[in-house]
């Protein structure tokens, strides 16, 4: 079986307190080692024919690539926007103890 | 024609408010979907000899991989540092439904 | 000698004193080109049974791919963690100048 790679799932939410929600609901399911959470973030887009600016705040998921599908479904089936922003991003390297760590997190066996 | 990828263009600025004015002429000329703005950020570095520290915001600027030139040509028009740190991060998977509404708003007919 | 590429590394910290702390040494060995610091970052984990909400600091530190194994070694030596996060980022492309700019940073002569 091919090593399980770790990614970054960098998801913005409309406020802090459901972006910690919805972190709280993937540690309960143990799809993800840890979250990190940035706040007061300003978002720039178009919306009706005008340019928004709106406070945000991003949440980073450290999880393996294999439970990324189950993370996107939780994350759809908990977020308020009807499209979020879910993006995978690969990590090429970790610190061998902290991929132990996060495997162990997430119900592998080691 | 192979899929636009979707990537992540992180850059720095001295502040929010040159952030603010690059991520508004991006989207006005549709070359991105939106921009995340991170402020109050402490960069550290070599000047003249010494390390300096100073305050920064972080712009994350979310495209497609064939509009990369265009938004490093754009950035470079409208920074105030002769050498800004403009960085392309590939994303390796995202919401269905976000790819298309990103493809839609850089001027893609879907 | 393939291109040396650009890394982006994240590393999270206790607080933003210990992250200042490992980002000037690393400059001071020249072992990366700049960092950006991220602070008030909300972490959530597993922790002795109970999901833990703890204050951290985020570094992302931006240097050559083939300097990675030792900053990773610098950094494990001066973290207050056992087993902290140390993740590497692959950056596709960067402005040629500030690529130019880190490679002579890190000790290049060009």
């Amino acid at each position: 079986m091919a090593q399980d790679k770790i990614v970054f799932v960098y998801i913005t939410f409309p406020n802090s307190e459901e972006a910690q929600k919805v972190g709280r609901i993937l540690l309960e399911k143990r799809l993800c080692g840890c979250v990190n959470l940035f706040t007061n973030i300003n978002s720039m887009y178009w919306w009706e024919g005008k340019i928004e600016v709106s406070q945000e705040a991003v949440l980073i998921v450290k999880t393996r690539e294999s439970l990324y599908p189950e993370v996107e479904k939780e994350v759809l089936k908990n977020h308020s926007y009807s499209c979020p922003c879910i993006a995978k991003i690969e990590v090429s390297e970790v610190t061998p103890c902290f991929y132990r760590w996060l495997l162990q997190e997430t119900g592998v066996e080691i």
